[in-house]
This record gives structure tokens, C-alpha cells and sequence, in this order.
């Protein structure tokens, strides 16, 4: 907690490193670019559904859906850069092999074969062009499948558990998911993610798709290892909901409880909760309480919309956990 | 002339309008750009191969590919944008239905689209981005298609001539192109180009795929008109070469007397030939005679490299014929 608080005696803006994917890690970054420019996103790579898996099966990248988000989440929010970022973000049309496919999956995924394969290069590029606050990485240097060991629950299913491969598959089973590795089992991580991580004042695990967007970072037993030796406050960002499929049904504190199971030496210093969204409060404080950590219970959700976190008040939650409220 | 001769008084740069496709309006364009930033490209929207020709049998979007050559041609010199040029140009890898497509052809397609199918801000907005010297502008607003008569040349083909449909189909057909029609027959032209046209004082046609790139801007009726009734001195440039399939054999005087039967009432000032390039001097001269015009015989093409132009000794030959040599 040291240097996160010699960021908030005013010497110099926390450094910050966002693990997650997806939307959940976008409502991270929207929220964590309000509090410092020191922003690093470590993306989930393991994706296998839509553009990006229709990419990673053609050629040898890593898949862009994730990243793509993560950069505009940072872009600049001049007009230029605004127009750049909704171009990366429209999905050609047509009734073809190019229906649906991001703009920007295809100019990250042409950057990085432009710079023979150099994932992070490419990210750089394209958030020098969109003017990005921060800087995006991938959480591993080769794309990850996720194997997931899931609990029938058809009771006319005569196996009990089942392995399911893939992010898509286990983020739509309709079982329950027991436990879940990557593949493969440990896989290299760019040094920059590394450097990131130690020099770290806090980092953030979620909001996301808890199997698929939050869990894989602490599977990689790289990423775990340098979290376990950083002196960065931890904090996680518990979901609104559950997801459909693969957390049907769960509560904040199971979420919790599945997180620590895989903490794996990780120590975790605050776990953030939206107030409106926490049913047993006394449940998730014991859950919170046996991981060793703090409970933020704040307004996070966006008011009368979708189940969404509204930035602004995420960055409150954010920058008090990381000593800077 | 008064135009050209009032921008050679020193008044203002000339306003030129080149038209073509491909990598020889690239060329034309990289010469151009050298004596003036007044600079409209008006481009073939013809192509029915490669990565344009999927990209048009999926979406109803103009073709992009010579559209993109004729941006990257006015791109900014700064490192930026010529590592964006160079991403533009990169054609993606892999083994799948992606494999090919230039990313540029992409990037034009999903901005057309987000614009709402309009291909002129789209191309704006791409020459913003590559800080271009100049604007690009389409030919016609619709996809167009080639149709010509060929000649056989295969003596047991019962068929004297033959209808050949597509630019693919026609620039690599063994017979002779003998006459050759747009479809549809009158195609909408943006009155950008017309306008283009109208404040032009030099207008350059070629060089290019001869029957493909060059003579189809003059088979569409309002680009036609419009250069009929323009004040503006028409500059030819030949090729430095015959194109296989397409004009196999043709000398430039040939060349030439195929333009001058598509010409229409379009005035013809300056034929510009390469030196070295030119076999028959006196045959060309009558034939640029007969056309009304003049010719400029000039070293024009690289020195001991590919048959191509070099921009810098096509300028000078343009400069001369535009008036500010």
C-alpha cells in the first residue's frame, strides 16, 4: 500500500494495471483513465467466438476482439480520434466471408503480420494513432484456449462433469463450471506485461465474464507469479449480475469464493460491489473477510440503464480503494 | 491555355484533375504532385478482380483497390503516414478467406459504410488521415463493369468476335480488344468530379492499363461532357509499354488511335511518350497530328530498373506541357 499512497501524497499519479476483457475491462478503463494517465490493460487472449475466432483460425494472431476494445476504451475523445475509434468498431456488412468482422480486428490483426508478428508493437501504433491514454498488452505472447471442467445439470446426462474447450463453449454451457485451466498451461508473457505489473501501485481483476474474461489472468502461472511478488494494492471489481451460462445464478460472494480459489499466492486488498446489487450483504462481507481483504460497497451501476458500471462513479469507487479518492 | 498560362505567370498553381487507375495513375499522381497541391484524382471504379472484386460481390460498395493506390499515391511524406500508407497497402496473410485483401480496401469499405454509402466523405476523411496532397474522387457513383467486342485470335475459334464482360476477364483475353462499353451505359457522376473538371486548367489521362484504366473515363457520357466543355489543356500519357492480353503488341501510335476514337468532342493538347520508348517517331507524330496535338517526346521512365515512370522525370514533361515547366 506504500506507493499507492506516495501517489496519493500528490508526488505522481497512481500506476495502474487493468486485467480483464471485454466490456468489463472497457467499464474498467473508462473509469481508471479518469484517475491516472499510468494505465496499463492486460487483455485476455483467449478468445475463440465471432471475428476474432474466425481470425485466429486463418492465421497465426493473437485474437483482436479484446484488444480492439481496450484501445478505444483509452482513445483520446477529440473528434479525429472518436471518428478512428467508431471506424475500428463498425462490423462490415455485406452477406459474405467479411459480414461482421470489426474494421479494427483487421487493421490490428494487418499491423502485427506488418511488423512480423509483434503484437505489441501493433498495440502501441494503433494507440499513438488514437491519441490512447495508456498503453494496451496482451496477457500472453500466443493465443490461449480455456478447458473448462463443467457440472451437468441435465439430469438425463449420464457423465457428471464434462471437459469443455474453448472460450465461447464455456461461456454459453449450460452447466456449471468446476474448475478451468488454460492451454496451453504456461504460456510466455511479454516482458512489458511483467515490467507493468512490478511497477504497479494498484491493479484491477474485473468486472467481466468471470470464467472467461477475469479468471484466465490468475490461470497463467506468470501473470499469478508476478502478481504474487508485486507490492500493488489488488482490487477486485465484482459483476453486476451473473452472466447467463457460465455464472447462472451466482452471487457475489460465489463469484468471490471461485476468485480465491485461484488466487494462488495473489493477495487481494479490496473487493468492490455495486450497493444495489448485493442481496446478502453479511454473506459477501465473510466471503470478502476470508480473503483477507476490504469491502467497497458503492454506487457503481449506471443510473436506470442496462446492468452496467457508469464510469464515473466506478472512478470513485477506484481511486478511494487505490488511495487517491 | 489561358488557365495553365495565368497559373505559369506565377498568379497560382495550376488546378490539374488526372485520371486513370491503378499503378499507373499512381504514377501519374506521384508526378503531379510535384508541381501542384490543386490536385483531383479521378478514379476507375471498374475493377472486378482480386480483393475488389470480392469486396464487390459482398457489399454494394464501390471497388476500393484503386481507389486506396491513388491515396497512398498522395500521401504525406512524414514518417506517420507513410507507415499508415504502408499499413493501407499490406495484404493480409494466412491461409483463409481473408488471405489477400489489402487492409486498406478494408479500412474504405467500413468507412463507406459508416458514412452511410457515401464514398466521397469516406475518401475525405482517408485523405485527412494520410495528410494527403490533393483529393481522390471515383469516376462514377456505382460499381461500373466493362464490356468489349475481342477479336479471336484463335484461328479454329468459329467466332470472330466475342463479347468479354469485366475488367479481369478483358485485361487478360488473348484476342483484341476492338471496342469497348461501360455498364451501365450512363452512369451518376459525383458533381465534385464535374466540378473538378470544370475549374481545371490541365487534365491528364494515363498512363494505365490502356483499355481498363484509361479509355473507360471517356465511355462515361457526363465525364465526357464535361471534358468537352472544359478549358482545360488534355494530357495524354503513354505507356512505356505494351500490357499483355489487353494491347499485346500495340506501339504507341496504336495506342493512341484507340484513344482518338473514344475521344467524343474531348480536345487532346499534349501526348507525352517516353524517348526511349518509342520506336517509329514519325509514325507517333502523325498519329499525335492527327489527334491535333502535340507531342512531347521526353525521358520519362526509370533508369535500369522495371518499365515504370519516375515521378520526378514525368514532372518535368508535365510541367512543360501544363504550362509551368
Amino acid at each position: 500500500m506504500g506507493a499507492a499512497q506516495g501517489a496519493a501524497a500528490g508526488t505522481r499519479p497512481p500506476r495502474v494495471v487493468a486485467f480483464g476483457g471485454g466490456h468489463g475491462l472497457a467499464a474498467a478503463l473508462g473509469a481508471w483513465r479518469r484517475i491516472t494517465p499510468e494505465l496499463t490493460a492486460v487483455v485476455t487472449v483467449a478468445d475463440d467466438g465471432g471475428s476474432s475466432g474466425r481470425i485466429r483460425r486463418e492465421m497465426p494472431v493473437l485474437p483482436p476482439g479484446d484488444l480492439r476494445m481496450a484501445l478505444t476504451a483509452l482513445a483520446d475523445e477529440a473528434d479525429r480520434t472518436r471518428d478512428m475509434a467508431a471506424l475500428l468498431h463498425h462490423r462490415l456488412g455485406g452477406s459474405g466471408v467479411l459480414a461482421g468482422h470489426p474494421v479494427g480486428n483487421l487493421v490490428l490483426t494487418g499491423l502485427v503480420e506488418l511488423h512480423g508478428g509483434d503484437t505489441v508493437r501493433a498495440l502501441d501504433d494503433l494507440c499513438r494513432l488514437l491519441g490512447a491514454r495508456g498503453r494496451v498488452l496482451p496477457m500472453a505472447d500466443v493465443p490461449l484456449d480455456l478447458v473448462a471442467r463443467v457440472e451437468s445439470t441435465d439430469p438425463d446426462d449420464p457423465a457428471r462433469t464434462r471437459t469443455i474447450r474453448g472460450q465461447v463453449a464455456i461461456a454459453t454451457t449450460p452447466g456449471r463450471v468446476r474448475d478451468i485451466i488454460v492451454s496451453p498451461p504456461d504460456p510466455p508473457v511479454h516482458p512489458a506485461v511483467l515490467e507493468a505489473i512490478a511497477a504497479a501501485d494498484v491493479v484491477s481483476l474485473g468486472p467481466g465474464s468471470w470464467y472467461t474474461s477475469v479468471l484466465p489472468h490468475l490461470l497463467v502461472p506468470r501473470l499469478r507469479a508476478a502478481l504474487a511478488a508485486s507490492s500493488a494494492r489488488v482490487v477486485v471489481v465484482l459483476n453486476l449480475e451473473p452472466q447467463p451460462g457460465e455464472t447462472d445464478g451466482f452471487s457475489p460472494e460465489e463469484h468471490l469464493t471461485v476468485l480465491r480459489a485461484h488466487l494462488g499466492g495473489v493477495p487481494l486488498h479490496t473487493v468492490i460491489a455495486d450497493v444495489d446489487s448485493v442481496v446478502d450483504r453479511c454473506g459477501l462481507l465473510s466471503a470478502v473477510r476470508e480473503c483477507g481483504a476490504e469491502l467497497v460497497l458503492a454506487p457503481v451501476a449506471e443510473l436506470g440503464g442496462a446492468p452496467r458500471h457508469d464510469p464515473a462513479r466506478l472512478a470513485t469507487a477506484l481511486g478511494a480503494a487505490a488511495g487517491v479518492g
